[in-house]
């Protein structure tokens, strides 16, 4: 692997598992590593918003790479999320993290305060001209400082260090306008997208690539789905698109996230244990329901068998149960008609 | 023209000239009917947002129909825009534009109130069992009431008459919901985006078509980029986006909606005349200033001469003299940082 | 009375009735209007947001105006909603009202489009220099484009016509941000709140008055309000003001705006008909054990009696029951949680 | 000092000085806490959004409040803000200023992710059920997850160590809704306001106290506002809120929060430093120009002397030539047309 070569494909922002003590549980996260690149996945994106880094000490944070640089043994590149409280400390992780070899960092935008464009701006430029690793801009306004396509733009053209960035807001125009901006001066800077719901569009809209939560529990099926698009088998992309946007629906709106995802991979056959934010009784019964969803819809494509009692036929009539989606629709509808949308 | 025919390709949202005493520009309007029809779109649009509805009384709609109905004289169909005060006054519409001869109508869901989905179903059924002509909804979440997947794919299994659905938030993922709602009942029923920004991804995604006011502008381009996504020529499609969506942002977000595309179809020959509403000495020569800004754009395609005094070279740079886009991005990004985004 | 008294007071925006064909009922609306008046409103408020006026023709708008004009003969002032589809037909509407011999005009700023501040006030420029007939700004930036401050103090300084403010948004800082930057030039223009759930605390940081739509269902409640408030009898407000606010978020947000205002008139003796926005069988029986529960509020203060079958003890115990704001929260955090808000 | 007592009054979120480099600047931060409590502030409020929190590790915001409560003494109480990355860090953290001998610790939503109301509830659920310490829910939707009205209550009535809440919200109507829920079973519970925009109307609706970033600028100003309310001297209390408003938008919205604080807080004598979130040289210029604008602004009140070159005649003409708040208003008016509000 060339340490220079051009950010591309699917990174799996991995899910932690942890023990019954609440612990990180290292065996069974390196069983799910060797899974996940067995399966086919082109990278590995621990510290992820999917890898719930906000609820693990910087201690921990710094294992958990530490783990799965050990465990990777270089077959496929890394992207960390290295963000930690300031400037300074995350400038330290980008060092333990360049010590281990992986091949770059990803780190967010400041989150709590929401920030302006110069204060992002001066945030990345202090990181960018000290940082001893390859730098990815994590924009995820929804729930960190947004960095508009100016800041990428200047960033991109003073700090060789940046090289790519991540954007999980699935907003396509502004997408094209990144890379409008940025690509006839840095052929060589990366567009990844963390939305699943819209891989196959921006892929055809021009990004080399994403970091997609679905790659966690299917790694197939997102991997299929992004052969397909860039070999421009078009209608049978927008078929797995269809498909994964219902499971990918279903994780995200079910559930408190990550948890939709947790048990999806449970489905897969790995011990992901109890996660760090409480649950109430309520929320447990509702996962249960959900993952009977999920068994239908992963047996559907033979990733596992149907539960005890079988299937509706078919994922639509499956969701069209389910209500998943018809149940957000209604709770957006009824925010923005009383004006708090 | 099959009256029975799906509701596909580039129907245009006709801007409304105006005389110099601020009423509708009769031959002017239907010279404009006639250059946009030889220029290739494949239907029209008037009272349309970009045809300003709001601002025009009910009689004042009812005429520039009429006068496109008749200018048209079957050449393409027509769409027109059928929202009055209420569900009678609207049944009204359907009526007078059924007797015109009209292909379908488009119908904005209530707006000002902004309702439940339950309001906006029972707004729709009663319109839908009552209407004498084919019914395209209208779907524009930042100016109406949503019309949420559920309903819409309720009333695609209730009344036959609803045919369509135009979608103008340009949210990728839930144009993919609504296909999946609908489509395997009503093969039939049109798609249509009302998002000029992601009209490709919106394509290859599964739509019918599009009421892209930018086809007001240039419909040479917007009928270029449609046919260049249908034939899956996926490199020259996606660079046809790129220009298009720089043109749509500098024409949007420059001025007042829909001032710039006025601005804009006066270069192309077009005596528009002043907007209805007001605006000050200041917008004025903003407005002077956006024009040169889009008379080098549209030089770049041959679609005009430059300004005197010639243009910079290339649309991207162009822009980036201009700082359009930088400064939407700064603006989104400061309101974002004082939560009030 | 004096024309040009300062506006002050509670001015009731009144529901319209209507009979069994759907058209205005004048014989109820002229009732009502007696009753409002007798129970003590300071004034009249026709053609507002609770008004429905979008819901109208312009025809029917001067109707309804003309109605009130006859039946009130002097006894309060009338301020009259006259907004209409342009600068030009909101002024012949002025004009009409001044005819009649009203007060003053509300308009609300233009909806639909939303417009930039240069925009607003260039519309109510043009307004407040043609107008023959003291002019109310109507702000209410939940349902149409925004007054900012500056435009506000802007055109309080050119426009002697421009008398009043009317906010609803709720939002007492800028409440405050707006006296300041206009009472000192303009000590007799006059600030007016729509939003009773902060009536009290308004009236106290400055307010003159308000156009509360409780004022339609409890008018005693509402002056008694503004009575205590206004001799700064603080203990006993706050009391009132709590009810009031229980009783407001209930017709609210249980029911499409304004169904729930119409409920509670109902229960005071009114023949209010079906409104025009049609509703479904559901929301006509959660209309129906709305109006249960507003009936269980409004004879605790003696304004009706029990419904059969009786009452819980107390309001605050009866809105428990009924979990309305329970149900409110639950979705205003979901949507949160979700980044839709 | 009762530990039992009811939290009330006016407690100060200070921020932290920093020395030359960027380390905790202890001489000054206990030269500046004597200052707040000669001053007359009721309590301190170390750990706030104001005092930075996420921008130091674990061990820096125990640090913080360890100097604190030793040269506080007991001399006022000490509300410590405690949220860490997890629920256990945060017991750990509990646990740890009990030992200090706090009075409470404030503890903010989960944020990053936006949680449900059933996932804030479990997570201080567990919190509350094993803290040895009073805690205080702090409800900042702005930054973190909403802290709904159903939640407030059932976590009132489960746990008797959660004894207040904090909001930062500043929506009047909802802290009404809260204390109606509330206060009937919990007369003790306090509620406290972390909107000084808003704290007369607050104070005069019913809660109990404020967490106000002005009080760690102009100590004297916000004490005589909470006296000045608590004893119904509402014209007095009236013109000192607006005087506090203007000078806290001056402060909040011309500067990264909380630069402007931080920029006021050096006019009244202490060395700040440079704070961590890193600051362009044009940032640095702005906030240059800002401190002038707040000089005039305290030493209009005797708090500091005039700049070098004098202040114009009046906080209102100075705020007019600053047109801090018009900047603002127009930006805030222009993402509403863009319907990016």
């Amino acid at each position: 692997m060339n340490p220079q070569s051009k950010l591309s494909g699917i990174f799996t922002p991995n899910l932690v598992p942890f023990d019954s003590h609440g612990e990180i549980n290292e065996p069974e996260l390196r069983r799910y590593i060797d899974w996940l690149i067995e399966k086919g996945v082109h990278g590995l994106y621990p510290n992820g918003s999917t890898g719930e880094f906000t609820r693990f000490t910087p201690e921990e944070r710094r294992r958990i790479v530490a783990i799965i640089a050990d465990q990777t043994r270089g077959r496929v590149p890394i992207l960390a999320g290295a963000a930690e409280a300031n400037v300074r400390e995350t400038i330290k992780a980008c060092e333990y993290y360049h010590g281990l070899g992986i091949r770059a960092v990803a780190i967010v935008a400041p989150f709590y305060y929401k920030l302006s464009p110069a204060s992002v701006y001066a945030y990345f430029k202090e990181i960018g001209d000290n940082t001893p690793i390859d730098v990815t801009l994590y924009n995820i306004p929804m729930f960190a400082s947004p960095i508009d396509v100016p800041t990428i733009q200047r960033l991109s053209e003073e700090c060789e260090k940046i090289v790519a960035i991540k954007d999980s807001s699935g907003d396509i125009p502004n997408m094209i306008r990144m890379i409008q901006a940025v690509r006839p001066n840095r052929p060589e800077f990366s567009f990844l997208t963390g939305w699943d719901a819209a891989l196959m569009p921006l892929l055809l809209s021009g990004a080399d690539g994403g970091t997609n939560a679905s790659s966690g529990v299917v790694p197939e099926l997102t991997r299929k789905l992004y052969d397909l698009t860039m070999s421009a088998q078009l209608d049978e992309a927008r078929r797995v698109q269809y498909d994964l946007l219902t499971l990918f629906d279903t994780m995200i709106y079910s559930a408190e996230f990550p948890e939709g995802f947790r048990a999806a991979v449970e489905l897969r056959g790995f011990q992901m244990g109890q996660g760090r934010q409480p649950i109430t009784s309520e929320q447990k019964t509702d996962i249960s329901t959900l993952s009977r969803t999920l068994q239908c819809m992963l047996s559907e494509h033979g990733f596992t068998n149907e539960p005890i009692g079988g299937c509706a036929t078919g994922i639509t009539e499956e969701l069209g149960n389910n209500d998943v989606s018809q149940i957000v629709q209604r709770v957006v509808a009824e925010l923005n008609r009383r004006n708090l949308l």
